[in-house]
Protein backbone atom coordinates (compact mmCIF):
# COMPACT_ATOMS: atom_id res chain seq x y z
CA UNK A 1 0.00 0.00 0.00
CA UNK A 2 1.31 3.56 -0.74
CA UNK A 3 0.10 6.83 -0.94
CA UNK A 4 0.18 7.67 -4.61
CA UNK A 5 -0.46 6.02 -7.65
CA UNK A 6 2.20 4.34 -9.84
CA UNK A 7 1.72 6.85 -12.66
CA UNK A 8 2.42 10.41 -13.12
CA UNK A 9 -0.61 12.67 -14.25
CA UNK A 10 -1.79 16.19 -14.53
CA UNK A 11 -4.56 18.49 -12.56
CA UNK A 12 -5.50 15.41 -10.24
CA UNK A 13 -6.48 16.19 -6.76
CA UNK A 14 -5.17 13.19 -4.21
CA UNK A 15 -5.95 13.47 -0.14
CA UNK A 16 -5.37 10.81 1.89
CA UNK A 17 -6.45 7.64 -0.46
CA UNK A 18 -4.21 3.93 0.09
CA UNK A 19 -2.79 3.07 -3.00
CA UNK A 20 -2.49 -0.72 -3.44
CA UNK A 21 0.52 -1.67 -6.04
CA UNK A 22 0.17 -0.81 -9.87
CA UNK A 23 -2.91 1.48 -9.61
CA UNK A 24 -3.36 3.96 -12.59
CA UNK A 25 -5.13 7.30 -12.33
CA UNK A 26 -5.84 9.28 -14.74
CA UNK A 27 -6.07 13.13 -15.12
CA UNK A 28 -8.98 15.54 -14.12
CA UNK A 29 -9.91 13.26 -10.83
CA UNK A 30 -10.81 13.77 -7.45
CA UNK A 31 -10.12 11.43 -4.75
CA UNK A 32 -9.88 11.52 -0.95
CA UNK A 33 -9.92 9.20 1.44
CA UNK A 34 -10.79 6.40 0.00
CA UNK A 35 -8.90 2.89 -0.60
CA UNK A 36 -8.18 1.36 -4.11
CA UNK A 37 -6.78 -1.99 -4.47
CA UNK A 38 -4.10 -3.53 -7.10
CA UNK A 39 -3.75 -3.31 -10.56
CA UNK A 40 -6.92 -0.81 -10.62
CA UNK A 41 -7.57 2.57 -12.77
CA UNK A 42 -9.32 5.39 -12.22
CA UNK A 43 -10.69 7.18 -15.38
CA UNK A 44 -10.65 10.94 -16.01
CA UNK A 45 -13.07 13.06 -14.67
CA UNK A 46 -14.26 11.10 -11.72
CA UNK A 47 -14.51 11.64 -7.94
CA UNK A 48 -14.09 8.68 -5.34
CA UNK A 49 -15.44 10.14 -1.80
CA UNK A 50 -14.32 9.07 1.63
CA UNK A 51 -14.60 5.54 3.14
CA UNK A 52 -14.62 4.05 -0.36
CA UNK A 53 -12.72 0.82 -0.53
CA UNK A 54 -12.69 -0.43 -4.57
CA UNK A 55 -10.96 -4.02 -4.61
CA UNK A 56 -8.60 -5.00 -7.10
CA UNK A 57 -8.09 -4.94 -10.64
CA UNK A 58 -10.92 -2.99 -11.30
CA UNK A 59 -12.01 -0.51 -13.70
CA UNK A 60 -13.74 2.58 -12.62
CA UNK A 61 -14.44 4.63 -16.38
CA UNK A 62 -14.25 8.24 -16.40
CA UNK A 63 -17.35 10.57 -15.04
CA UNK A 64 -18.65 8.70 -12.91
CA UNK A 65 -18.93 9.29 -9.00
CA UNK A 66 -18.75 6.93 -6.11
CA UNK A 67 -19.93 7.94 -2.47
CA UNK A 68 -19.31 7.70 0.44
CA UNK A 69 -21.15 4.20 1.49
CA UNK A 70 -20.04 2.41 -1.70
CA UNK A 71 -17.73 -0.53 -0.97
CA UNK A 72 -16.97 -2.36 -4.54
CA UNK A 73 -15.16 -5.77 -5.05
CA UNK A 74 -12.35 -7.03 -7.27
CA UNK A 75 -12.43 -7.28 -11.06
CA UNK A 76 -15.75 -4.91 -11.38
CA UNK A 77 -15.91 -2.87 -14.60
CA UNK A 78 -17.79 0.29 -13.43
CA UNK A 79 -18.89 2.46 -16.83
CA UNK A 80 -18.57 5.80 -17.56
CA UNK A 81 -20.86 8.13 -15.85
CA UNK A 82 -22.30 5.69 -13.22
CA UNK A 83 -23.78 7.56 -10.55
CA UNK A 84 -24.04 6.31 -6.47
CA UNK A 85 -27.04 7.33 -4.52
CA UNK A 86 -26.17 7.01 -0.67
CA UNK A 87 -29.36 9.10 0.54
CA UNK A 88 -33.15 7.72 -0.07
CA UNK A 89 -34.74 11.59 0.54
CA UNK A 90 -31.94 14.41 -0.06
CA UNK A 91 -32.54 17.23 1.36
CA UNK A 92 -30.03 20.21 1.92
CA UNK A 93 -30.03 19.88 5.71
CA UNK A 94 -31.52 17.65 8.49
CA UNK A 95 -31.29 14.33 9.68
CA UNK A 96 -30.30 11.21 6.76
CA UNK A 97 -29.57 7.84 6.69
CA UNK A 98 -26.43 6.71 5.01
CA UNK A 99 -26.73 3.96 2.90
CA UNK A 100 -24.49 1.22 2.40
CA UNK A 101 -23.77 -0.28 -1.53
CA UNK A 102 -22.34 -3.15 -2.13
CA UNK A 103 -21.03 -4.35 -5.89
CA UNK A 104 -19.72 -7.88 -5.51
CA UNK A 105 -16.63 -9.51 -7.54
CA UNK A 106 -16.55 -9.56 -10.92
CA UNK A 107 -19.92 -7.27 -11.59
CA UNK A 108 -20.47 -5.14 -14.27
CA UNK A 109 -21.89 -1.86 -14.51
CA UNK A 110 -22.98 0.05 -17.87
CA UNK A 111 -22.44 3.56 -18.76
CA UNK A 112 -24.53 5.84 -17.38
CA UNK A 113 -26.18 3.68 -14.81
CA UNK A 114 -27.50 5.26 -11.64
CA UNK A 115 -27.12 3.00 -8.38
CA UNK A 116 -29.51 3.94 -5.56
CA UNK A 117 -28.36 3.45 -1.81
CA UNK A 118 -28.76 0.37 0.03
CA UNK A 119 -28.30 -2.30 -2.61
CA UNK A 120 -26.52 -4.74 -3.37
CA UNK A 121 -25.02 -6.02 -7.04
CA UNK A 122 -24.51 -9.35 -7.17
CA UNK A 123 -21.07 -11.52 -7.81
CA UNK A 124 -20.68 -10.96 -11.90
CA UNK A 125 -24.03 -9.49 -12.62
CA UNK A 126 -24.79 -7.52 -15.36
CA UNK A 127 -26.61 -3.53 -15.12
CA UNK A 128 -27.53 -2.45 -18.91
CA UNK A 129 -26.39 1.12 -19.58
CA UNK A 130 -28.64 3.79 -18.26
CA UNK A 131 -29.96 1.33 -16.21
CA UNK A 132 -31.70 3.26 -12.81
CA UNK A 133 -31.30 0.17 -9.92
CA UNK A 134 -33.42 0.73 -6.87
CA UNK A 135 -32.96 -3.00 -5.66
CA UNK A 136 -30.54 -5.98 -4.84
CA UNK A 137 -29.38 -7.49 -8.22
CA UNK A 138 -28.67 -11.19 -8.06
CA UNK A 139 -25.37 -13.11 -8.75
CA UNK A 140 -25.13 -13.07 -12.27
CA UNK A 141 -28.16 -11.63 -13.28
CA UNK A 142 -28.63 -9.06 -16.00
CA UNK A 143 -30.88 -5.79 -15.25
CA UNK A 144 -32.02 -3.36 -17.41
CA UNK A 145 -34.05 0.13 -17.78
CA UNK A 146 -35.82 2.50 -15.67
CA UNK A 147 -36.55 1.13 -13.30
CA UNK A 148 -33.68 -1.96 -13.75
CA UNK A 149 -35.69 -5.13 -14.27
CA UNK A 150 -34.25 -8.20 -15.07
CA UNK A 151 -33.85 -8.73 -18.34
CA UNK A 152 -36.27 -10.61 -20.35
CA UNK A 153 -34.26 -12.58 -22.91
CA UNK B 1 -22.35 39.76 -2.67
CA UNK B 2 -18.71 39.62 -3.49
CA UNK B 3 -16.96 38.34 -6.37
CA UNK B 4 -15.29 35.29 -5.08
CA UNK B 5 -16.30 32.35 -3.31
CA UNK B 6 -15.44 32.05 0.42
CA UNK B 7 -12.87 29.35 0.06
CA UNK B 8 -9.73 28.50 -1.99
CA UNK B 9 -9.29 26.02 -3.92
CA UNK B 10 -7.49 24.91 -7.34
CA UNK B 11 -8.79 24.31 -11.14
CA UNK B 12 -11.48 26.68 -11.09
CA UNK B 13 -12.63 28.61 -13.68
CA UNK B 14 -14.66 31.24 -12.54
CA UNK B 15 -15.95 34.69 -14.53
CA UNK B 16 -17.98 37.47 -13.58
CA UNK B 17 -19.74 35.37 -11.00
CA UNK B 18 -21.93 37.05 -8.37
CA UNK B 19 -21.51 35.45 -4.81
CA UNK B 20 -23.51 35.80 -1.48
CA UNK B 21 -21.63 34.95 1.79
CA UNK B 22 -20.12 32.08 2.42
CA UNK B 23 -20.11 30.13 -0.83
CA UNK B 24 -18.25 27.25 -1.22
CA UNK B 25 -16.78 26.08 -4.77
CA UNK B 26 -15.46 23.11 -5.41
CA UNK B 27 -12.00 22.47 -7.47
CA UNK B 28 -13.02 21.47 -11.27
CA UNK B 29 -15.88 24.45 -11.73
CA UNK B 30 -16.20 26.33 -14.41
CA UNK B 31 -18.58 29.20 -13.47
CA UNK B 32 -19.63 32.35 -15.50
CA UNK B 33 -21.95 35.10 -15.47
CA UNK B 34 -24.29 33.31 -12.73
CA UNK B 35 -25.07 34.17 -9.48
CA UNK B 36 -25.05 32.54 -6.36
CA UNK B 37 -26.65 33.22 -2.82
CA UNK B 38 -25.57 32.70 0.69
CA UNK B 39 -24.29 29.51 1.94
CA UNK B 40 -24.29 27.69 -1.31
CA UNK B 41 -22.30 24.75 -1.90
CA UNK B 42 -21.24 23.94 -5.82
CA UNK B 43 -19.16 20.55 -6.02
CA UNK B 44 -16.54 19.42 -8.25
CA UNK B 45 -17.15 19.09 -12.80
CA UNK B 46 -19.73 21.59 -11.88
CA UNK B 47 -20.74 23.90 -14.96
CA UNK B 48 -23.30 26.59 -14.54
CA UNK B 49 -23.62 29.34 -17.39
CA UNK B 50 -24.64 32.40 -17.85
CA UNK B 51 -28.05 34.46 -15.81
CA UNK B 52 -28.45 31.30 -14.03
CA UNK B 53 -29.90 31.95 -10.73
CA UNK B 54 -29.34 30.14 -7.97
CA UNK B 55 -30.88 30.74 -4.28
CA UNK B 56 -29.33 30.49 -0.70
CA UNK B 57 -28.65 27.28 1.01
CA UNK B 58 -28.64 25.44 -2.01
CA UNK B 59 -26.29 22.11 -2.83
CA UNK B 60 -25.40 21.66 -6.07
CA UNK B 61 -23.58 18.32 -6.41
CA UNK B 62 -20.98 17.21 -8.80
CA UNK B 63 -21.00 16.36 -12.45
CA UNK B 64 -24.17 18.76 -12.64
CA UNK B 65 -24.70 21.31 -15.77
CA UNK B 66 -27.16 24.11 -15.25
CA UNK B 67 -27.70 25.99 -18.39
CA UNK B 68 -28.72 29.36 -19.06
CA UNK B 69 -32.63 30.24 -18.59
CA UNK B 70 -32.57 27.91 -15.24
CA UNK B 71 -33.36 29.32 -11.79
CA UNK B 72 -32.63 27.62 -8.43
CA UNK B 73 -34.75 29.03 -5.35
CA UNK B 74 -33.59 28.75 -2.11
CA UNK B 75 -32.51 25.30 0.05
CA UNK B 76 -32.77 23.06 -3.37
CA UNK B 77 -30.77 20.32 -3.78
CA UNK B 78 -29.21 19.12 -7.19
CA UNK B 79 -27.95 15.71 -7.15
CA UNK B 80 -24.61 14.80 -9.03
CA UNK B 81 -24.63 14.52 -12.47
CA UNK B 82 -28.32 16.48 -13.29
CA UNK B 83 -28.62 18.23 -16.36
CA UNK B 84 -30.83 20.97 -17.56
CA UNK B 85 -31.85 21.44 -21.18
CA UNK B 86 -32.98 24.45 -22.55
CA UNK B 87 -34.16 24.11 -26.11
CA UNK B 88 -37.01 21.42 -27.57
CA UNK B 89 -35.17 21.04 -30.75
CA UNK B 90 -31.10 21.60 -30.66
CA UNK B 91 -30.13 21.65 -33.80
CA UNK B 92 -26.31 23.19 -34.43
CA UNK B 93 -27.65 26.01 -36.50
CA UNK B 94 -31.01 27.87 -37.46
CA UNK B 95 -33.24 29.62 -34.49
CA UNK B 96 -34.57 28.44 -31.43
CA UNK B 97 -36.36 29.70 -28.20
CA UNK B 98 -34.76 29.47 -25.29
CA UNK B 99 -37.03 27.70 -22.68
CA UNK B 100 -37.07 28.72 -18.93
CA UNK B 101 -37.01 26.17 -16.21
CA UNK B 102 -37.53 27.51 -12.05
CA UNK B 103 -37.02 25.02 -9.55
CA UNK B 104 -38.33 26.24 -6.62
CA UNK B 105 -38.12 26.72 -2.79
CA UNK B 106 -36.81 23.63 -0.78
CA UNK B 107 -37.13 21.37 -4.61
CA UNK B 108 -34.72 17.95 -4.72
CA UNK B 109 -33.30 17.00 -8.27
CA UNK B 110 -31.86 13.08 -7.77
CA UNK B 111 -28.69 12.02 -8.99
CA UNK B 112 -28.90 11.97 -13.12
CA UNK B 113 -31.96 13.84 -13.69
CA UNK B 114 -32.31 15.17 -16.68
CA UNK B 115 -34.67 18.21 -16.73
CA UNK B 116 -36.08 19.29 -19.73
CA UNK B 117 -36.15 23.20 -21.08
CA UNK B 118 -39.53 25.43 -20.17
CA UNK B 119 -41.04 22.96 -16.89
CA UNK B 120 -41.47 24.28 -13.11
CA UNK B 121 -40.68 21.95 -10.26
CA UNK B 122 -42.23 22.89 -7.05
CA UNK B 123 -41.82 23.22 -3.64
CA UNK B 124 -40.54 20.63 -1.91
CA UNK B 125 -40.69 18.48 -4.89
CA UNK B 126 -38.86 15.32 -5.41
CA UNK B 127 -37.34 14.16 -8.45
CA UNK B 128 -35.80 10.58 -8.62
CA UNK B 129 -32.65 9.43 -9.73
CA UNK B 130 -32.34 8.82 -13.08
CA UNK B 131 -35.67 10.58 -13.76
CA UNK B 132 -36.51 12.43 -17.10
CA UNK B 133 -38.84 15.37 -16.61
CA UNK B 134 -40.68 16.40 -19.64
CA UNK B 135 -43.69 18.41 -17.49
CA UNK B 136 -44.19 20.32 -14.64
CA UNK B 137 -43.59 18.57 -10.81
CA UNK B 138 -46.94 19.70 -8.33
CA UNK B 139 -45.24 21.19 -4.99
CA UNK B 140 -44.44 18.38 -2.78
CA UNK B 141 -45.03 16.01 -5.52
CA UNK B 142 -42.85 12.97 -6.03
CA UNK B 143 -41.82 12.02 -9.72
CA UNK B 144 -39.45 8.99 -10.93
CA UNK B 145 -38.94 7.05 -14.26
CA UNK B 146 -38.35 7.75 -18.15
CA UNK B 147 -40.84 10.12 -18.38
CA UNK B 148 -41.05 10.84 -15.47
CA UNK B 149 -44.73 10.44 -13.52
CA UNK B 150 -45.96 10.84 -10.10
CA UNK B 151 -45.08 7.57 -8.16
CA UNK B 152 -47.80 5.57 -7.32
CA UNK B 153 -47.56 4.40 -3.57
CA UNK C 1 -5.62 20.60 -40.56
CA UNK C 2 -3.25 21.92 -37.37
CA UNK C 3 -2.21 20.42 -34.56
CA UNK C 4 -3.96 22.48 -31.88
CA UNK C 5 -7.54 24.29 -31.74
CA UNK C 6 -8.20 27.92 -32.45
CA UNK C 7 -8.39 29.48 -29.23
CA UNK C 8 -6.68 29.18 -26.12
CA UNK C 9 -8.12 28.02 -22.49
CA UNK C 10 -6.62 26.69 -19.43
CA UNK C 11 -6.61 23.07 -18.15
CA UNK C 12 -6.47 21.07 -21.69
CA UNK C 13 -5.09 18.00 -22.65
CA UNK C 14 -4.89 17.42 -26.03
CA UNK C 15 -2.56 14.81 -27.62
CA UNK C 16 -2.24 13.87 -31.15
CA UNK C 17 -5.41 15.22 -32.07
CA UNK C 18 -6.17 16.38 -35.86
CA UNK C 19 -7.89 19.55 -35.91
CA UNK C 20 -10.14 21.31 -38.51
CA UNK C 21 -9.95 25.31 -38.89
CA UNK C 22 -11.43 27.12 -36.64
CA UNK C 23 -12.34 24.60 -33.86
CA UNK C 24 -12.97 25.70 -30.17
CA UNK C 25 -12.06 23.77 -27.45
CA UNK C 26 -13.00 24.53 -24.15
CA UNK C 27 -11.59 23.85 -20.46
CA UNK C 28 -11.18 20.80 -18.46
CA UNK C 29 -11.00 18.87 -21.58
CA UNK C 30 -9.24 15.59 -22.39
CA UNK C 31 -8.47 14.61 -26.27
CA UNK C 32 -6.39 12.02 -27.70
CA UNK C 33 -5.74 10.98 -31.17
CA UNK C 34 -9.12 12.10 -32.70
CA UNK C 35 -10.10 13.99 -35.51
CA UNK C 36 -12.08 16.70 -35.55
CA UNK C 37 -13.29 19.14 -38.15
CA UNK C 38 -14.06 22.71 -39.17
CA UNK C 39 -15.72 24.84 -36.96
CA UNK C 40 -16.49 22.24 -34.58
CA UNK C 41 -16.97 23.03 -31.02
CA UNK C 42 -16.01 21.12 -28.23
CA UNK C 43 -17.78 21.83 -24.41
CA UNK C 44 -15.63 21.64 -21.15
CA UNK C 45 -15.39 18.43 -19.21
CA UNK C 46 -15.46 15.81 -22.22
CA UNK C 47 -13.28 12.98 -22.96
CA UNK C 48 -12.28 12.17 -27.01
CA UNK C 49 -10.74 8.98 -27.09
CA UNK C 50 -8.80 7.51 -29.96
CA UNK C 51 -9.61 6.83 -33.39
CA UNK C 52 -12.90 8.73 -33.02
CA UNK C 53 -13.55 10.83 -36.15
CA UNK C 54 -16.04 14.15 -35.98
CA UNK C 55 -17.17 15.92 -38.90
CA UNK C 56 -17.35 19.31 -39.38
CA UNK C 57 -19.72 22.28 -37.71
CA UNK C 58 -20.92 19.88 -35.08
CA UNK C 59 -21.15 21.17 -31.15
CA UNK C 60 -20.24 18.03 -28.25
CA UNK C 61 -21.73 20.12 -25.40
CA UNK C 62 -20.22 19.78 -21.48
CA UNK C 63 -20.07 16.34 -19.98
CA UNK C 64 -19.85 14.10 -23.23
CA UNK C 65 -17.54 11.16 -23.07
CA UNK C 66 -16.82 9.74 -27.20
CA UNK C 67 -15.28 6.55 -26.80
CA UNK C 68 -12.84 4.74 -29.47
CA UNK C 69 -15.39 3.21 -32.58
CA UNK C 70 -17.44 6.33 -33.08
CA UNK C 71 -17.60 8.32 -36.00
CA UNK C 72 -20.03 11.43 -36.08
CA UNK C 73 -20.68 13.12 -39.06
CA UNK C 74 -21.11 16.59 -40.43
CA UNK C 75 -23.78 19.55 -38.34
CA UNK C 76 -24.38 16.63 -35.95
CA UNK C 77 -25.53 18.07 -32.36
CA UNK C 78 -24.51 16.51 -29.64
CA UNK C 79 -25.54 17.12 -25.82
CA UNK C 80 -24.24 17.62 -22.60
CA UNK C 81 -23.76 14.29 -20.42
CA UNK C 82 -23.80 12.09 -23.55
CA UNK C 83 -22.45 8.34 -23.24
CA UNK C 84 -21.09 6.84 -26.03
CA UNK C 85 -20.74 2.80 -25.48
CA UNK C 86 -18.50 0.23 -27.29
CA UNK C 87 -18.77 -3.31 -26.09
CA UNK C 88 -21.56 -5.00 -25.51
CA UNK C 89 -20.72 -7.08 -22.17
CA UNK C 90 -17.67 -4.84 -20.20
CA UNK C 91 -15.83 -6.70 -18.42
CA UNK C 92 -12.21 -6.58 -16.57
CA UNK C 93 -10.66 -8.83 -18.80
CA UNK C 94 -10.74 -10.97 -21.68
CA UNK C 95 -11.92 -11.12 -25.42
CA UNK C 96 -14.14 -7.89 -26.41
CA UNK C 97 -15.51 -6.93 -29.45
CA UNK C 98 -15.13 -3.02 -29.96
CA UNK C 99 -18.17 -1.65 -32.54
CA UNK C 100 -18.49 0.99 -34.37
CA UNK C 101 -21.47 3.56 -34.45
CA UNK C 102 -22.22 5.84 -36.60
CA UNK C 103 -23.67 9.59 -36.18
CA UNK C 104 -25.24 10.59 -39.45
CA UNK C 105 -25.09 14.15 -41.04
CA UNK C 106 -27.25 16.61 -38.87
CA UNK C 107 -28.28 13.93 -35.85
CA UNK C 108 -29.20 15.32 -33.14
CA UNK C 109 -28.63 13.68 -29.39
CA UNK C 110 -30.46 15.09 -26.55
CA UNK C 111 -28.66 15.63 -23.28
CA UNK C 112 -28.13 12.15 -21.11
CA UNK C 113 -28.64 10.08 -24.12
CA UNK C 114 -26.74 7.14 -23.55
CA UNK C 115 -25.69 5.52 -27.02
CA UNK C 116 -25.16 1.80 -27.37
CA UNK C 117 -22.28 0.00 -29.65
CA UNK C 118 -22.74 -0.69 -33.11
CA UNK C 119 -25.73 1.54 -33.50
CA UNK C 120 -26.67 3.89 -36.81
CA UNK C 121 -27.89 7.04 -35.96
CA UNK C 122 -29.39 8.16 -39.31
CA UNK C 123 -29.50 11.40 -41.07
CA UNK C 124 -31.18 14.29 -38.97
CA UNK C 125 -32.46 12.00 -36.18
CA UNK C 126 -33.58 13.48 -33.25
CA UNK C 127 -32.60 11.38 -29.95
CA UNK C 128 -34.54 12.59 -27.48
CA UNK C 129 -32.88 13.84 -23.52
CA UNK C 130 -32.05 10.57 -21.34
CA UNK C 131 -32.89 8.35 -23.96
CA UNK C 132 -31.43 5.06 -23.90
CA UNK C 133 -30.64 3.90 -27.57
CA UNK C 134 -30.26 0.37 -28.48
CA UNK C 135 -31.27 0.14 -31.73
CA UNK C 136 -30.67 1.72 -35.19
CA UNK C 137 -32.50 4.96 -35.81
CA UNK C 138 -34.28 6.02 -38.95
CA UNK C 139 -32.83 9.16 -40.85
CA UNK C 140 -35.09 12.10 -39.72
CA UNK C 141 -36.74 9.87 -36.93
CA UNK C 142 -37.21 11.10 -33.70
CA UNK C 143 -36.88 8.55 -30.28
CA UNK C 144 -36.74 9.41 -26.50
CA UNK C 145 -37.46 7.04 -23.19
CA UNK C 146 -35.61 3.84 -22.04
CA UNK C 147 -35.04 1.89 -24.46
CA UNK C 148 -35.48 4.27 -27.31
CA UNK C 149 -38.44 4.23 -28.89
CA UNK C 150 -40.11 6.46 -32.13
CA UNK C 151 -41.93 8.93 -30.34
CA UNK C 152 -45.70 8.69 -31.15
CA UNK C 153 -47.42 11.94 -31.85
Amino acid sequence: MAGSPANDAPHRLIDGVTFGENVVVFPFTNLYGCEIGDDTRIGPFVEIQRGVRIGANCKIQSHTFICTGVEIEDDAFVGHGVLFVNDKYPRVSGEWEQLQTVVEHGASLGSGAVILGGVRIGREALVGAGAVVSHDVDPGQTVVGNPARPLER
